[in-house]
């Protein structure tokens, strides 16, 4: 039974029976609506797909669409991109249907828009379908003004932007996670998002003590316990692999979570997974689009619808229909038999049956699907003791045939050889474009070892990387003005420092009476129930029964009280909105 | 009494009176949303005053507010200025205040959007404040899918963008100009549209015989008859002066308008001014914000109050507050006793005496006002027998006194010397900047005299012109594109064009016969009327009491039947879409 048939078979039943309390949220990420908008065959890919998940959501009848990032591929996408994304979310998400949960917290301090309020709630606009998305690296935050190309889109109240961060331009920064606490009947989710901030320096900041603080609620006054809170983190980072600073381990997340989202990542690994060590559960839904033609982008593309009741949650993968046939191949010539080095004619013909088959094989698999799309063919050659041959002029034969004419061979040479592994997800050699930008920007800027007083070398390196990633053309005039700013108010309230002292290392003291007791509690009680863990996933059609491993039984690792003034005085002020808000929340710092 | 105590006073009492038929419109344009926002202080500039226009349109309880164009001053808006603009227009337009006025024509022919129908009758929004606007030449339509940056608001529902052209890539181009009939009560309004042509062309069309098609109201089935309906286009290009090729001759305008909104032109001519020959009057409202220090826009800036009942209106005038202090002034140094040739530094002290001047004065007139804002300050400067001096270095002396010390002195050269006229309006020696662009790209492509098949100089031509000024990278691809489409079209339709003669030949004799006996009619009817003029414009608190001088007058100019089977064809196609909505209408040629 596919997973579709599965979702559609057992939601009414479902619903009859326990829809007052389980929340449904169909999870997608990387849509990179506009990519290749210039392509004359592809430039509506990436609309069609989106169309197609928010129509998911509609029929799935879910009570939010949840984003991880990169809803766009670009941080200033054109007109034509935003004309027709507005429609799209407009189409689906504007109507009467009624939406069945509320946000419970301080709207104002996890939504940063002019109006402060999670969108279905402004009376001015009927909002059937909520869409809450974070920020990737495609569309983050920049200039002078933070803003990203979400923002347009919250302030025209089609999207629920959260997880935005602005570090300012001192030092690795801080960040304060505000979560989204969310209700319906008696299930509560506390949804954590976290924009994406450069691997390089999220990686710092979580190892450094207190520069990663993680908001969580208050119990009493009508909510439940810790315990009873389902905690979701959406992240849209690098994973691990190879060197830490290119990635973000799963490791270094905090163990109070229950299931993390992973955006960026295009390789569709939907099905949680089991952190080994860790108590989480992380689910990669991969990009709804292939934006480069490796392997991992030719499996198959799937979204998540996940219902969650209580502390127990159900993934069901919906594979999406609309995304173009994508054949991938490997070859290594030296291989083959029928290839001759002194022939190049035989490589023409080797490499001509393999794409005539791939395409064979995409319209195969197209059949059972609805329109017939051209494929994307790619074949990567080990051409080691061969010449390459014309790519541009072999894909000319495929022009109406593929989608990708240009481009279908790779040649490479290597001495490991590659076999034709079309199965095989991370097949070596493969590079992935925005690792290896990273890596050169960082790397020339590590070389010189400067220090200034004002400007820091690591803001530098974020301008330089905002300037030549994402065209910000005024990276460093904001960030200029930043440090400015920063330096002037440092000078200004010099004075003012000296005499708070007092204040400030009572109210540490304070802080730390109070949060103390609270994690001991928990911490020690949890270690006497020991490790259980969330409701299985994948696992029959049933929430699984097993009672979750509760995140408390770490908490030991949150209690580092806070050392130095500006620390405790740091606490003081963000904790400052949410004490505001409507539901109050204490502070675990990473 | 200034207008703006004028409109506040006799408001309350004229809505008792006549509210219920009576249409009231706050007529703006040029806000160049995002006008220098790179600068320091000028960043917000644009924005204050466009909020200012809104809380205005609020206050003076409009029915709508109508924009000339140039809303933004680039066609692809910063992220920034997209939220900026959002924001305000949420803000401001999103209520619960009642629409008193309904659109009865075909919307999805005036109004191109996906949606196809005025912002306000959708009902998953709570439109209190409806926006009309065409496009200006900083925010026209380009790319392949023509789309404006009005169209961004336009899909979010912010705005009702009207007059929007697809002239095609043949030849000169024609354009059909679908009106919003507007119904308040008694009173009918056709609102005509024409976003911003390049001059050369639009000219052009306007001489030729069947380019520009206005259509008008069927009469019958409700409606009033023709001479019921108060006529308004709103048009965005540069009004004539010198070289009829750079801008539009109002005598080219079609002669049943009853008031012309003119945009683009800086200056603000508010009062609705009678054109000699003509029967329509011509409102030039003016930018509501300074983007190029001359002399016409150091004149205080206004937008235009316009009440409509049955055939009159009553135009009131009311001051921007918002605006920055701009003072203008002209110096001859040959002139100066003060200032002598061999030393440079009479002219420092005679130049800085004129500037401390202008900022005291700057300073007296906005203490009548709210906020005091830095002055904008620029002084032309005639250096016919002097040297010039270093202006940067000037300037220095005045940061953060005034608000563009890197330019305060202009200086030319001119054997015509220019006193220092601070009153008059149009001071020769100044040069619209936009007005050189264009001839300089005009002249460098009418220096070849190249006739191609498939790609037309003109097209070139235009794509070159939004190359450059709009910064449309894609403007060659859509022009290339554009063309091969139309070729493939001629080509394809070639053999159905001989087939199907007859019937088009036919379809010509009949819309010739439909038409004529009409126009016919009411010519000769109103010639015995003798013509009478709208209401005075400007005069005393009430409607004038002079009935409208009929545009009916000159219908035998429109008289012209199709000649040529395309143009019948092209008539047939162009009626279908208005005739399929809730109100027909009958195209008049000019």
């Amino acid at each position: 039974m596919s997973p579709l048939n599965r979702c559609d078979m057992t939601q009414p039943k479902f619903m009859l029976e326990e829809g007052g309390s389980t929340l449904r949220i169909l999870v997608a990420t990387d849509c990179h609506l506009g990519y290749l908008e210039k392509d004359e065959v592809r430039r509506f890919d990436s609309f069609d797909t989106f169309e197609e998940i928010c129509s998911l959501a509609e029929k799935n009848k879910v009570d939010f669409l949840l984003l991880g990032g990169d809803l766009f591929h670009e941080n200033k996408p054109s007109n034509s991109t935003l004309v027709k994304t507005i429609e799209i979310l407009r189409h689906y998400c504007m109507n009467n249907r009624p939406v069945q949960f509320q946000v419970i917290s301080d709207q104002a301090a996890s939504l940063q828009n002019r109006f402060g309020q999670v969108n279905y709630e402004d009376r001015n606009y009927n909002i059937g379908l909520p869409v809450f998305t974070i920020h990737g690296n495609h569309d983050g935050p920049s200039g002078v003004d933070n803003v990203s190309s979400n923002d347009i889109l919250s302030a025209g109240n089609l999207l629920n932007y959260f997880g935005k961060t602005d570090l300012g331009c001192t030092g690795v920064g801080k960040v304060t996670v505000y979560p989204v606490f969310i209700r319906k009947g008696e299930t509560y989710v506390a949804l954590y998002g976290l924009g994406n901030i450069r691997d390089e320096r999220l990686n710092r900041m979580l190892h450094e003590p207190h520069a990663v603080n993680w908001v969580q609620p208050e119990t009493g006054d009508g909510t439940p316990a810790y315990d009873d809170w389902f905690n979701i983190l959406v992240i849209h980072q690098n994973r691990t692999k190879g060197s830490p600073r290119n990635g973000i381990s799963e490791l270094l997340l905090p163990r109070f979570l229950d299931l993390v989202i992973w955006g960026h990542e295009h390789e569709c690994l939907i099905d949680p997974q089991e952190v080994p060590g860790m108590v989480f559960h992380v689910t990669q839904p991969g990009s709804s689009i292939a934006t480069s033609l490796i392997n991992a982008e030719a499996k198959p593309k799937h979204v998540l619808l996940l219902e969650i009741k209580g502390t127990q949650y159900r993934p069901t993968k919906i594979p999406l229909q609309s995304v173009r046939p994508f054949e991938y191949a490997e070859v290594v010539l030296e291989d083959q038999v029928d290839v001759d080095p002194t022939d190049e004619a035989t490589i023409h013909v080797h490499l001509h049956q393999i794409v005539s088959n791939l395409i064979e094989k995409a319209r195969e698999s197209a059949a059972t699907g609805s329109l017939p799309k051209l494929p994307l063919v790619r074949i990567k050659v080990d051409y080691s003791g061969f010449s390459t041959i014309n790519s541009k002029q072999f894909g000319q034969n495929y022009v109406g045939k593929v989608a990708n004419p240009q481009d279908i061979l790779v040649f490479k040479k290597s001495g490991k050889r590659c076999k034709v592994t079309q199965g095989s997800t991370n097949s070596s050699g493969e590079v992935d474009i925005n690792e290896l930008n990273q890596q050169t920007i960082e790397a020339l800027i590590s070389e010189s070892n400067l220090q200034m007083e004002i400007l820091s070398v690591h803001d530098l390196n974020s301008a330089l990387h905002d300037f030549v990633n994402e065209d910000d053309t005024r990276a460093f005039h904001s960030c200029l003005q930043q440090s400015i700013d920063e330096a002037r108010n440092k000078l200004t309230t010099a004075t003012e420092d000296s005499t708070n002292i007092d204040e400030q290392q009572i109210a540490c003291l304070l802080d730390q009476n109070m949060q103390d007791p609270e994690e001991n509690g928990s911490s020690s009680s949890s270690q006497q129930a020991g490790r259980k863990r969330r409701a299985a996933p994948g696992g029959g059609g049933g929430f699984a029964a097993a009672a979750a491993g509760r995140r408390k039984t770490d908490l030991t690792s949150f209690q580092r009280a806070p050392t130095k003034e500006d620390d405790a005085d740091a606490t003081k002020k963000r904790r400052a909105p949410v004490a505001a808000g409507r539901y109050g929340a204490v502070i675990r710092r990473r």
